[in-house]
């Protein structure tokens, strides 16, 4: 197999992750910047299928409206003649100082109102270019004290917030749904929503659910120490997978942005098994950041490892599933078991079964083996293709 | 102020906390077990008003029918003695080997079957003593492994498990509330429903979701690195916050249990001052364990430190939001903002306020100083009694 | 390649890894006791070439005499019969609760005393039964609050034990060395000598140095969220690896004990190519615990997959070294250069090149490309075996 | 008590923390450059008695030799007219791209030739204007993939620098001495010489071991998870605690450099415990970052707040160590016999003592309680002034 992309494998990278030049807590950017039309012809020739935007990747934050439009212009050339699609964008609510305590929650009324309208301005750009999922990454949503912040009123003015959004393009008939992404801290000491499921609970108060899910973002997860897979599979069970943001991260320190595969390896391994059996039809959008100390050529180097990781693990997880000494493992360790119905008879048969309860051996039941180790041995042989 | 308890502070806690008998992942029991009699009769003198159990702490697993009624008895002629009461009641679904893989989730079904019976048993008792809320800790719902759980799966098993519940206390027509008690991790390698945003989404897809709430331990969500007080605002904000565990935990680690106040004081201190503040009227129980090195002098020195910590705590929140000065620095941080609607005039109207965008100076805004600081030492000041 | 261990591939074992019963902090044991000789058997069966002990775990805590020599005469036999030699010994100083505040450190006296007894006693079995390393892991060495313990003092009297064994050893003329084991916390909230560079600063302070190395464990250092390999160099680089445990983690929480291999799987790729680039001549010792889920077919699979995993690892790292593009690579990323002196030509030399400061371009310097991310997906292609 | 600092606390501050301009991983600057000239004057006013600098702090990076002697003189004058003076200065060998991998370990034989010279340059500037700690913080040393750093040659390179920087002050005959600050990741993946005693352990292969100490900050042990108080006693312990950076951080995530006092505060009591009973003399130097938020009265906010922080603790830690009841908890928890060697009579005698083993009561011993938690209450309660 050469792990060679094409668009049918639906990979797409936003402008910002191939555009990173290096600035980072403690340095000056290491890298040019990089004309976003050159991303989209890149991009292409490498195999992705779509690129993705904030508003300030694409247009320069107070750009005059004749080079907004000049900016579109070239961009959407690039898109045509490369057969790229943007199948999400999202609003850059975090870089500029007025943003220094949130958008859609700062105390700070004016800059709330601020927040929403430059929202509104790029969701009106996201439709007119076909985007089908807006995202939301709350990143400046927190504070480092903990007087700073209502949190209760806080979530009323992002609930708030959303809700005007859902109204807006529901008005305007926006064929567009909200991903909401959440993070626990940095650049914030803490972040609202900070994990899927904050964010998932989150959803359910809004007055129109159905418009918004999840981005959820394997490093984001891992920085709270989370099993990604685990929560991704939460939000596919909740019917809330909108959008997913991959990449690597060591564990739980500042956010690393790798890409997808480095990092720990295993848990991509089983977030794509997840994923390529769960039906989830949505992009595998990358959100990484080739390492400061690449040039160009390890920036498109990242780029392009993203893609043959993901090919690499979909063809080993496939061979997993497909193999008959897994299957007979998975019924060693009673995972057919597992998708049985425990009471499918019901409540009143469950309390008289006598077997359930009163007669059943509960030593004997405590002695069988789970078999676990020798199936996790099995899916780390094919992971590494050492089977046989 | 003496910090002496009394019944009216509402203080509760588990059989299981002062009972630990130090058994430990490398070590053996320090303490004796201790006759749920005297935690009774001790706690009441230290100014608890109430005591909690697993089935188990009260009924040792296995025995007969004869020797739980006289353990109950026993139990409750304590409880009358004394005038402690019982808020809350829970399942051991973890200690015996059966439950190695698991309760509610465990991929053996007949595991399944039994722990929902052992459960649904509890629950009589636990209607019968008075109890309003009962809790369910998944401690064993997980896995090490990937392939060892489809948590899709599982996830439909839980829900089934809780909704077969929710039925149960219905048809009996209990007075008798669920939490769901969410932890990340250990004793499994991953646990389904990690943070409390986990739980809160998943009651969202129950039968009867209003019998559902969550039962958040501060040290719990602190092993994820979440704030604390951040999810209890956000569980209160959903109408869910059902109970809560008070204890204490020095950051990302095995789960230590610390008596109150322990660990993050800091956030012990926001926790507090949310509690008395959001109308909580729950009791207020500790969920700890006193360190293997106490004789039982420490257990009880142990379990007066957690009340005595939270009286400190009310005693200096209230003293910060009566502070004239600490209501200014508030203003000066634009909390009073935060409590209004970003766009009370509606959508159309934001959208036609160019001063909400065309025209606004977002250098100005930028430079305001949110003045955080500030306040966060005003609060530190308090906190130590430190002002004047 | 068929990846199945054999002696000169020098793996051994803790009885108490096979013989782990399952006990955890909620939970009751889920296996029966292990005999040593069958585990002798076993692991010789296996593939292994050693076998380690605590004292408690081959002579119960509290045998007699005659119990004690019926024990070690049995398990000499077994080692004959399988030709598995003991390269470790060790002292179980965490079990017992009289060794609840610690043992080296225990602020009481004379449980200090019993300890080091304790562990000279078990020194004299060492030497007699072939071991070359002794082992001290002081898990309990610790505290849980910040009065409980004065660290100093503390360091002073882990000093003084450590000298105390040095003279024993140097006085019996024991060919034995000795290898701190840290660990940052569990049992004990803080642990001393937390990290492996905690260990190995103490041991300079030692009045022997020489006598005395770091025995690190994986898991060990990866619960600080440290590079273990990038531990492991520093030791090695300072002729102080004497011992390694290996095994399995994911990430900052309590601690799993996985198989080796499992957990972070990327960085089980480098430890190795260290191992076995570096000169490293001792035991791949695996100090893991087989999940509790497991019954006997899960323990004996688990510690197959230890082995063959290091095997795959083994191959990986040595084909990845072995690649002319790799070495490649590793010019392009100038790792030749790191191997060259940066002042060989000395002080005054450097002092005077106008060209490596007043005519350095440090514009031309900054931008070139380090090449890495091209470097790490070659290594990521042959750990997946994806070449070609 | 009023905790207003005088220059006889010690306290100083870095010119790159009040001057901190907010400049984060997804953020613009927030506030204006700061002139160090100001920043000295403010900071005298507030009662600091020193201040310290990076060279790039005080003379922009790329000054040509007259504006660096002009920014060298306007400071000068400040000093003398403020008194302050500078116990410590320091190289930034980080925000420039040409570090991008590293200084002293770079890959590029060339950066660390020039990255040695700018050290060298900066030494001379120290020991001019007095300083008697130069600090070295090796941020960039590290990487970010496993393939990119040999780490026993970047020990090799790193070991060459120090001991070249040693050579270069001892034949100068400056008044210096290196102080290491270790940092566990970012802005590298993983960073050399993570911890406190990584950084001591390293120290002890130098050629002139005694010029060089450590310089712990607070929050850098904090992310690793660390006890920071037992690495600090650990480096008393050692003779190397040179110097210390103090602040706040709230776990394990990224670097907050929050002012101290904040993050863990019961942490910070027992740090300054130790400080100021150990007979540590240096300064109390912060090294934090006045959060983004802020404006320039934050910025001093924040700045006053890390001194009366540590004022508070100071005198909160005497009267802990001052009250009666306190030493006799701490007789009761048998601090006074950790204080005493454990086998003060020799090896010999130890073995011959029956007591101390064979006639050893270990149930009786083990029954003892430690009596920890009464302590830890009382010293909760001098901390919170809550005492009687």
């Amino acid at each position: 197999m050469n792990y060679q992309p094409t668009p049918e494998d639906k990979f797409s990278f936003g402008l910002w992750t191939v555009g990173w030049q290096g600035r980072d807590p403690f340095g000056d950017a290491t890298r040019p910047a990089l004309d976003p039309v050159e991303s989209v012809q890149r991009l292409a020739e490498l195999g992705a299928y779509g690129v993705t935007f904030h508003d300030d990747d694409l247009i320069p934050f107070g750009s005059s409206e004749a080079e907004r439009e000049s900016h579109i212009k070239r961009f959407r050339q690039a898109l045509d003649a490369t057969g790229l699609i943007v199948p999400m964008a999202t609003t850059n609510l975090f870089t500029h100082p007025v943003f220094k305590d949130g958008g859609f929650t700062a105390n700070d009324r004016d800059v709330r109102r601020y927040a929403l309208r430059k929202t509104l301005r790029n969701i009106d750009l996201a439709a007119e270019i076909g985007a089908k999922t807006y995202v939301a990454w709350g990143g400046r949503e927190g504070a480092e004290s903990g007087g700073a912040k209502d949190v209760r009123q806080a979530l009323d003015r992002m609930k708030e917030a959303f809700d005007l959004l859902g109204e807006y393009v529901t008005e305007q008939g926006y064929d567009l749904r909200f991903a909401i992404e959440p993070k626990p801290n940095e650049p914030r000491g803490d972040i609202l929503l900070p994990t899927v499921g904050h964010a998932l609970a989150f959803i359910e108060r809004l007055e129109r659910p159905e418009l918004y899910g999840v981005n959820p973002e394997v490093g984001h997860e891992q920085m709270a120490g989370l099993n990604f897979t685990h929560s991704i599979a939460q939000a596919i069970w909740s019917g809330k997978l909108f959008h997913i943001d991959l990449n690597g991260q060591t564990g739980i320190k500042y956010d690393q942005d790798l890409r997808f595969g480095a990092g720990d390896l295993r848990s991509a391994f089983w977030l794509v098994d997840l994923l390529e059996t769960a039906g989830y039809e949505g992009p595998r959008h990358f959100d990484f950041k080739p390492p400061r100390t690449e040039g160009m050529d390890g920036v498109w180097a990242s780029a392009s490892g993203c893609m043959r990781n993901y090919l690499i693990l979909k063809e080993r997880t496939a061979a997993f599933r497909a193999d008959p000494e897994v299957q007979a493992a998975l019924r060693a360790s009673r995972l057919d078991e597992l998708a049985q119905p425990t009471a499918g008879d019901g409540l009143a048969a469950l309390l008289a079964d006598r077997g359930a309860f009163e007669d059943f051996d509960v030593t004997e039941a405590a002695e069988r083996s789970m078999a676990f180790e020798y199936l996790d041995q099995l899916a780390m042989d094919h992971l590494l293709a050492a089977r046989g």
